[in-house]
């Protein structure tokens, strides 16, 4: 069973088409609202992260869902359930964090239980006035894919956290790639740029489940080929010092980053084209390869995977 | 460590005056917004209720909130995480029981990721526009104590559950503490009496946590004393043959009813009166108590009861 077969039954039990995008556009309150969840030893571990850094992951990931629907973060609320064991200090550096992720938008509620486990979830509210909102059904041919964020940093970061055998990069390199992974940063200023200069409707998606299922979900949802070159996507380039860096820059996910298709793509990065036909094709110096539903499933990370 | 505290922890760490009523109201966008958690083994038990039952309770405590704000609920997220063996079947039938809460509200969204045991977050987003907002604060001298919902139900419900030896009741009588508990129905015609009858301001909150919790929170916050007789707090006249039924009604918690003070009662049932002084005060037939913080906190459930 996957998570996404797993919606396929929310979406016919609620008989909705509403379910699609990261962010529902509820237009009667001009608003766009997501929820994310994190949880202990699936999303974050305690190894790793310290509670000022889960705070503001937590907080980013649906900042950054607010942006890919192109409106204006205003709003959060978050759940929080805890162990029993949980001590003052992780409450105060987990809302710490929180807040400093938070920037312009605030906290204005929540709740707080019991668990066995941390787990995390996090309502974002976004304001639609003076924006044009995303869909990613909006692809249309012609238009130009465009990026924001490096992309393979956060994956590399994880990997790096969890195998701890990457001698090839320098402390300074490791350093960044880690940072990447607990602490991303959600694209606000791209978001406002798309949202305020595009005249005809465009598709947007962030790339936390990877660059290449955002990709894959947008061709899907608008039944168009995204034609991406694989040089031009942005991302740093010591993670060329690795095999298959290729992979962990279209698979690796949690980078935050924004993709979009547009008609006006003045002073963005410019990545491929939106064509006729269907799925993904990534063209490298020397050949192109098609990414076909199986990629990405058996390449990105599903927390159902049997 | 006591709930409150963690509250009061954020609270401070967030320099905010926002956290305090169940719902924040958010006035520049309309809306009040909620969320709410339940956790397996601590809100609910596979053991005692259906996954039909979980996701229609799920959603119904947070509707309750927005009544509770005197909103009208309008949308709802729901994240869900869940073990790995979970099935098909449970997804659906939570979800069948979340749309059936629902009512004229709309499940627009959320999220689905794993877990070690069910963990279920909803948000609830209110719509201010034609109705007058509650705030816990606004107790005034003077005005009447209201009531909506039966008390002490749910709370006997899940003692039946856990213990299993209530000779006195019959079948039926247990059956109906049971739903009360399983499937609790929140107060929305009473909120859009209070939110459309009251022209002056008015304190209102859910009894999720028990009667005498909500009492006290609306007296504290708004440095009043609250005069109530308990004869006429509404409950199952059989829910008299035990003991202690007056804690039942008191303490329980989960009925979901909605207490407030208002200046205008017509057609709503009183059982008291806002008073000056501190506290609440409980009117039995032969004599009166003032319940103390001590009492509220040493017999309201806290899920970091140490």
């Amino acid at each position: 069973m996957k998570e996404k077969e797993f919606i396929k039954i929310i979406t016919e039990t609620l008989q909705s088409s509403f379910i699609g995008d990261d962010c529902a556009l509820l237009e009667d309150l001009g608003i766009t609202v997501t929820q994310d969840s994190l949880v202990e030893d699936v999303h974050f571990s305690l190894k790793f992260a310290t509670p000022y850094q889960i705070g503001y992951k937590s907080v980013m990931v649906n900042i950054s869902d607010i942006c890919a629907s192109g409106a204006v973060p205003k709003y959060l609320t978050i759940a929080l359930s805890l162990p029993d064991n949980i001590d003052e200090s992780f409450i105060k550096e987990f809302y710490r964090g929180a807040k400093a992720a938070s920037g312009e938008a605030k906290i204005v509620g929540g709740d707080i239980t019991g668990a066995d486990k941390i787990y995390i979830s996090v309502t974002a509210i976004g304001c639609t006035k003076e924006r044009k909102i995303s869909s990613r059904k909006n692809a249309k041919i012609g238009q130009k894919i465009v990026i924001s964020g490096e992309h393979g940093s956060s994956g590399m970061g994880l990997s790096i956290l969890c195998k701890n055998n990457y001698t090839e990069f320098s402390e300074e390199e490791r350093k960044s790639f880690i940072t990447a992974h607990l602490m991303p940063e959600a694209q606000i200023e791209f978001s406002k740029k798309i949202s305020t200069s595009q005249t005809s409707d465009y598709a947007m998606m962030d790339t936390s489940d990877g660059l290449a299922d955002a990709l894959f979900a947008i061709a899907e949802a608008g039944n168009v080929m995204l034609d991406v070159d694989f040089e031009r996507i942005p991302h740093k380039k010591c993670l060329e010092k690795i095999n298959d860096y290729n992979k962990v820059i279209l698979y690796g996910g949690e980078d935050y980053g924004l993709i979009a298709t547009v008609d006006n793509a003045d002073g963005l990065t410019v990545i491929g084209k939106v064509k006729s036909g269907q799925g993904v094709r990534i063209n490298y110096k020397d050949f192109s390869e098609f990414l076909t539903k199986q990629d990405i499933e058996n390449n990105t990370y599903n927390h159902f995977k049997e």
